[in-house]
């Protein structure tokens, strides 16, 4: 009965009222589609409720024109903000980096095993130190050097970049310059950053540093949207390993190494897989 | 529009099919009932589904006697074995205990602050030591001994308690002697033993002593539900601490009683808020 | 050879330089003492040295007097900082509360069984609410009402308590009053707070709300001595718990409460055991 | 006073008695050398003593062969097992791989960037498949196929590689070919493994197919010393990761390789700071 062929995953968001999952649920069952996986949340905060189900098409010709004109009433009576998605398509990934390796290589030898299903058209950075490793990988490097007087030039090259490769997904997997607002609202809920504390502890740039200096037990990492708001982005994933008195800020730094792959690696997961929605400056993610 | 007032529990076994969730949340809407929460799972193994949905029922004098009657049809037509729970009717736990007393303190505290919503109509033990405690926090303490000679008298007399006080759970709570497979099958996945280790790792009565043998670096607690087929039943939670070198038999049951603690609380209250469904000599945890 | 009867616990700070391990390894074994445990620390980055010896004396009648006439000499030359304790005395612990009873219930159900090996002279609190607790354990309760006008009264009457009760620690076990600065100053290093956030995140009074409203991931408590600047004492034990966006405020607390007991519960003990060192604005913790 | 420059790490295991610590620390402080870092234990059980000192050699010109002349005598007179290393000497670090690639490309990052401090003078594998991640990093690679009739050959040759490299330690890297007793004898305490499964549950070739069988809710990792008893080898390091029933048997493999990689990598730098001693059937960690 269950199969995870052709499976497809449909997302929504709309305010929140009495019926949606039964609408849905209908609608799919009435055509023949088979549901794998369904949840959903209600924000009593907001108001908003999110929803993510999985389906495998009764039909093998399942075609997504032909589902919008079937799904697109009720998708009009709740005002529904809605997405569907063919898994079978990867999502193409635009990593940006800059000297630091660590969460890149673990991204590149997850997407070379497929353990991340996604394609990379193209790995940007500020310096040209890690292009060895996207060439063994085959993936384009792109070299963008910013400087105070470069910065403009460098974000509009980013942006075609991010244009011509029709990135879906933008992730700073140690991009050590920060992007512009505007940029920030071009790919609202698209840009994933991983910053190397616990937020809301330790914003700014040297958080190990800060981490020792103030003696913590815990050091962590967070995986977040990037908004206009540095270090303010709704968070998606946090972990953290323990620490002790007897370690330097580097010893701290090697440490969230480890941390910050895996908290980035989750991260850019649970997105693929459709299951984080903003919500505000919060993020549900559906498991 | 969410509320926690006057919830509803319903949860649903059946074979996997097409059209389950559609059914249930039609229903349900077409009632008018406000849908808060709703999980499922389809097994590809064993070809069968589970779902847990909570509701806000529409009319303030909803009863469940109605809802059988509307929702009896959909229930024969998938198969299902469904249960209906009214969230502001306590469950009643039966805790056993021996001589230890970490875990009954621990479920004492959850019980008297709310923290794990229940009735305690009696507390059951083959010794005296913890009268006081049970005392304490005004739960009638059942003294009954069990010798090689008594043990199927005593088992007579617990079934007894079991069904004078109308017991929707039992909870081993450290009672260190076996139960009778007729008593297990008599309450099939309502009763909770807290094994302390990590099974399937050192099954058997001295498991600390056996981690301190092995040397291995993390101790565990395991809370299942018990079948005839002892430390074998159903695993609902498991959680392990960290362990060293250092440590003697003893140091390791000192930690493991936080960790036995902590384990079986959050599988007593996984099972009070209907989330855990036996799956052969699995369970499937509905979050 | 190893014995824990009559153990006895060295330790010392003072400037760190080429010998000092030699110099009490070499005093302790001459007369004829065997170190159990004994680790120590040289930080670096301020020039302090910190060490724990744990031993069993050679003659059973040893004494604290003759010890100190003997290592008088070797404390001097190294300008030590240094202490013996008896392990068979008891420290004496003063606990202070307001109405929350999880750290309170957690210490007392470790106190009672042993656990935390201490006297518990007084229970002081600025509410009744918890007296029946401190009352089933046996332990005089002290209630100190605190207003804006009472406040220096009633800090003078929590100082002649902790004298007259001789504490050799005080516990904030959710205490949510502001200990003035000349009290943090008398009890330097000696009382231990239990703060319900992951320090340095979420600062001041409603921490849980303010995970909430940020969306963290990731949940945890602090225990940290009390200095006079608030929330910026040195940290002894941090512990997270994970959290989801399906939690409100009540839920993320309730979890919480698991959290702060475990965490102020090892940083008591490890405090007892005299593995603590404060260190400037840190601790060193020496296990 | 304190430096990472020119440390050299000694270690000791003896029959346990009074003064062992003094004698090492009053010889290393006598001749003028810096002690970074001791630990030591005792274990109560078998009455064995274990030591790890880190220490600036207080000459520049420090001499090996000067150390064994003055030291010796302390070594012969406790009946020591010592040995001295230097830790500007890269330890030679043989890894042995069958297809799985995960546990070697996270060891191989770790090489390349310097977070363990080894060299790999060579790779050897029974498959062809992981030749040009070898190849990318420059290890040579040497392919040696097994079949049960060149079972004896293959080790045999693989005997000759080690000697040839002169290999300090064999990390088998997910090698799913098991070692003959002969070469496990030769190499005792100098060969690592890491096993799929949170030992001693699982053992065996298919843990991650019978954790999915049993459906317990953490799978685990074990990094052991090999030894001739499959599976029974003193356990370095082990950690666990959440599952649930959702996971198939390949989810839980998915999740266990970053488990294994994670736990091999941490044995693996455990016994390169010289922090592992096997102790009969277990392992001292001394951190």
């Amino acid at each position: 009965m269950t199969s995870t062929k052709h499976s497809f995953i449909l997302t929504v968001v709309c305010p929140d009222t009495v019926g949606i999952v039964a609408a849905v649920a209908g609608y799919l069952t009435a055509e023949g589609h088979f549901i794998e996986e369904s949840t959903h949340f209600g924000d009593p905060d907001t108001g908003t409720f999110f929803m993510r189900t999985r389906f495998v098409p009764g039909d093998e010709n399942f075609a997504r024109s032909a589902f919008a004109a079937g799904f697109g009433e009720i998708g009009s009576r709740f005002g529904m903000d809605w997405h569907l998605y063919d898994t079978r398509i990867l999502p193409r990934v635009l990593v940006m980096v800059s000297k630091h390796d660590h969460c890149l290589n673990d991204l590149l030898y997850r997407y070379r095993t497929g353990a991340l299903r996604m394609a990379i058209p193209a790995i940007v950075s500020n310096h040209m130190d890690l292009a060895g490793l996207a060439s063994w990988h085959k993936v384009p490097y792109f070299h963008i050097p910013v400087t105070p007087e470069s910065k403009a030039a460098a974000e509009a090259r980013l942006l075609e970049i991010a244009e011509d490769t029709r990135a879906d997904l933008i992730v700073l997997a140690r991009y050590m310059q920060i992007l512009s607002p505007a940029l920030c609202q071009k790919y609202p809920g698209r840009v994933i950053n991983i910053h190397h504390s616990f937020l809301p502890g330790f914003k700014g740039a040297r958080p190990y540093h800060e981490a020792h200096r103030r003696g913590v037990k815990l050091i962590g990492a967070t995986a977040h949207y990037v908004t206009a708001d540095l270090d303010e982005g709704p968070i998606i994933e946090q972990t953290v390993e323990r620490a002790d008195h007897t370690m330097s800020p580097e010893d701290l730094a090697a440490i969230g190494r480890d941390v910050e792959s895996i908290t980035l690696a989750r991260a850019v997961k649970l997105h693929l897989d459709h299951r984080v929605f903003a919500n505000g400056q919060k993020t549900v993610v559906l498991r």
